[in-house]
């Protein structure tokens, strides 16, 4: 059976790749990687229940995360953090010998987190992984219109959801600095989690 | 339902796009492009009735090969000759009323065909449509995992293996004008075609 091992929050993007590869005919096996800070993830477990796909939690390095808010900090903005923490989320399951394809949910019109070709090939060769996005080559009307079939989706504000995500700890993590997020992140920026199949 | 016009050569590439887009739940309509030199638009017929896809050839101006044929004698190389004629193609169909989505089977390791994300964005803003491309995100492995799981695929030197693409038809019209093709494309250039499913 040809497992893949796949980046997940529980967010709309996450979900929908998941489902992609699962009707591709690969045997999707959800990860959401924490850094112990908050239990987030059980909002992508919950979620990894309803698609009904395997779901583990995997804890990454604290060092990851004091990198990570050094970034925000140094920046003002959480784009080269996020970016730092997703390359280093695929590297953490990569790296694992039984693993042989890895994938995520990044899409086309994503800034960060995005792994340009270079970068893609050079994950793939170091650990002898293949790296799939089933989300890149469509766009946001494409998203929207299966998403919109498959999935019923909670949307509100970042602040205000609690997702699986790397945001969620890291704002948290900002915020027991004694900086605000919202210093560093977008203002009205809308998070979504999945919250059933139709 | 929803329909997605997906051009089509036959080869492994675009069939298995197709085939993904299907395993999406997408209605695939296949399209052939030809510009009436010669009739290798009824190998990709061919497959197209063996992958059970509906399938109709359009005829694209004279003009666009033309223009192809002359950029391959003044660049010594076919490279931008196929950039411009699959941006032509894709213009064809996109431009048609009842045309909501168009796709292709152009792959994360192409070099051309390949619209970078301005010249997407502006395919779909020009022409109201979303352009899917499901190899995208997937890599050479990737992809000979997929095709050799679920295709019977022929494979041969460009020159020996009739395909229902634009290269067979451009290599012909080079003929014609006393250049050998030899002299544009690369050597040892393989090339596939399916001719049946696992």
């Amino acid at each position: 059976m040809k497992e893949v091992y796949h980046l997940f929050s529980g967010g709309k993007d996450s979900s929908l790749a998941a489902w992609i590869l699962s009707r591709m005919g690969y045997e999707v096996k959800l990860v959401t990687v924490t850094f112990g800070i908050l239990d987030n993830w059980r909002f992508a477990k919950e979620t990894a229940e309803i698609l009904g796909f395997e779901h583990e939690v995997v804890k990454a390095p604290r060092e990851i995360m004091e990198r990570a808010i050094k970034m925000c900090i140094e920046d003002r903005r959480p784009g080269r953090a996020i970016q730092y923490i997703h390359e280093r989320a695929l590297e953490l399951i990569a790296s694992r010998e039984e693993v042989k394809r890895i994938s995520d949910g990044t899409r086309r019109d994503d800034r960060v987190p995005f792994l340009d070709l270079r970068k893609t090939r050079s994950l793939e060769d170091r650990f002898n992984v293949a790296y799939m996005r089933p989300l890149l080559g469509l766009g946001y009307k494409t998203i929207r219109e299966l998403v919109n079939e498959i999935f019923i989706v909670k949307e509100d504000e970042s602040e205000k959801l609690e997702k699986g995500d790397y945001e969620t700890e890291l704002r948290y993590a900002l915020r027991e600095k004694g900086i605000n997020p919202r210093d560093i992140f977008p203002p009205r920026h809308i998070q979504s989690r999945v919250v059933g199949l139709r």
